[in-house]
């Protein structure tokens, strides 16, 4: 069999050892296994499949005899080492934002657009979380009829910041329940502020606001969801309004959405056509309870989808709620993916 | 100076508790008061401006020489004694759903129809907490144009489901730290489901139904935006879609918005607009980081809204998120405030 010589650039972030996780859930067929990150990580150990590998520091000639990097470092790193990836003659799949847009570089949901993957230049971008989740779940609608339009408001877990993102939420959990344990009140704002990885309290809050500005108001996050949305799905003309918000939630992203379609669509064709979407599991059954939620989706790879319903405003519209583990289906998962069709269509 | 004899149906709630609050804080010229609950809270003392005031039992005599009844009681509590308060001569001003949508029954936000208060036979319906919110954020947009039409998803508090929402919240809290510290992971469920004033755990989850199914899968919630803003608002044909999502927060609705209106807006017009209405508070300034939030707007009477911005699905639509406290706006104050311009306007 043949096997492949494989780097983690970034491994011992949240993502990072994700990627080695599912890399084994896999049984991808690994030559060498090179675990790359910035000098502060070099010496720590990271276990696949039973054996222990050390961190060795991401530097120009770290890729040498690589085929295939994946990317889980932050967008400086990912420039900084592109092109030595490349030079390398490995296939640089990268989560970082850096290249996504770039009109050379396929912008890939295994599940979406599979034949993308095979117009690289030497790197694919893995997208965004939010938008592999959404998208995840309204593909099926976009075989029914085209999508024009969506309205989309999120609900993203902590660990869609990083390692440190549920940490600082569970410190701040701990805070408000000594505080009610204290008054036999229910506390409002921690007593001590240690928001560091957000910008305030995340525990009993929810902030609106995730990425920095980029257009028109819209954060650059927001902004992921129109223009990763329109290269993956092939739909340049694709229009979204999205506002994203982060909620007290360890793991996994759920999305309130509203998709406009070019023909009518009724909720029952759109049940019928989730179903039978791969990657997708249809979870709709209001009077029995039955709706996705992070506590169902979290440590999985499936994208629930429910609460599909016309939408009041617009005849062509279609409302549902999804919900999907950001850190694997949303991240390492459609990274790993990308590489096992990628092997396989060698 | 003239006083009123005040009564509070259902004083022992946390909407009964914060009616009581807030009528001292309006310093409300009463002359008797009377907290009426259910038999099995009688002898339960409250405090009222220094004073202790026991529960008395509400029954059909319970009312006589009442002027002003705040009903703070679920919708069958207020369906049972509705015709008591009335035969007593006292306007009934009631927090549930169950008389709202009558045609003779005024449903009235203060700062929007208060003109409706004096249209009332006998009853005059306080509406639903996230309407509220949502109706106060978008007011001064429809003096500008007239709204055609809202998109929302809702980030709703615990403690819109009672006294109970946070405590429960804050027990599964406590649960989810001590699996952290006895693990060092971040836990995606409790050990112990201790569910029961929602469906679902709701600490580090989120819950996307609220209510029964009430028409074609929406909840009574999710219509409850719809059919109370067109009456509110005496705008018969709003279209509203609306998501309503349960968060683990203590306090305070959050609403993700777009509205449509009849003619183009500027994200700088709505802003001025919202800058100058009764009530609300802008907080709109991305690249600082200002924008709404429950550890913000929790314990306090106004609603913020931020992340004013263009939709870039319909160029009519403005997007928006507010945020306000829907124990207080929401409800008790709501009420008091229909009580105050009652006694004003007389």
């Amino acid at each position: 069999m043949k096997t492949y010589n494989v780097g983690i650039l970034g491994a011992s972030g949240a993502v990072g050892r994700e990627m080695l996780k599912i890399l084994a859930e896999r049984n991808f067929p690994i030559g060498e296994l090179r675990l790359l990150a910035s000098a502060k990580s070099v010496g720590k150990k990271l276990t696949y499949m039973g054996k222990e590998y050390a961190i060795q520091e991401a530097k120009d000639d770290a890729f040498e005899g690589l085929d295939i990097v994946l990317g889980a470092a932050a967008n400086p790193v990912a420039i900084r080492f592109k092109d030595s990836i490349v030079k390398a003659g490995a296939l640089f799949i990268d989560n970082s934002s850096a290249f996504r847009m770039d009109e050379d570089t396929p912008l890939v949901v295994p599940e979406i657009n599979p034949e993308d993957i095979f117009k690289h230049h030497g790197v694919i971008s893995n997208p965004n979380c939010s938008t592999i989740i959404t998208l995840m779940a309204v593909k099926g609608i976009n075989k029914l009829s085209k999508i024009k339009a969506m309205y989309a408001s999120t609900y993203q877990a902590t660990s869609g910041a990083g390692i440190n993102g549920p940490i600082e939420m569970l410190d701040q959990m701990e805070d408000l329940v000594f505080q009610y344990k204290e008054t036999n009140e229910a506390p409002i704002t921690i007593k001590e502020n240690n928001a560091k990885t957000f910008a305030y309290q995340i525990a009993g809050n929810v902030i609106p606001a995730i990425g920095s500005s980029a257009f028109e108001d819209y954060t650059k996050e927001e902004m992921k969801m129109q223009n990763e949305g329109r290269k993956i799905m092939h739909l340049p003309e694709l229009l979204v309004n999205c506002t994203c918000v982060r909620v007290p939630v360890v793991r996994s992203h759920s999305i309130s959405i509203t998709v406009i379609t070019e023909d009518k669509l009724t909720p029952e064709q759109v049940k019928a056509a989730i179903a039978k979407e791969e990657g997708c599991v249809l979870c709709d059954d209001l009077d029995k309870n039955v709706y996705p939620m992070p506590i169902l989706t979290s440590n999985q790879d499936l994208v629930y989808v429910g609460r599909i319903r016309n939408d009041l405003v617009n005849d062509h519209g279609i409302a549902l709620f999804c919900c999907g583990d950001q850190v694997r289906k949303g991240a390492a998962s459609n990274a790993v993916d990308i590489a096992v069709r990628y092997i396989q269509g060698k």
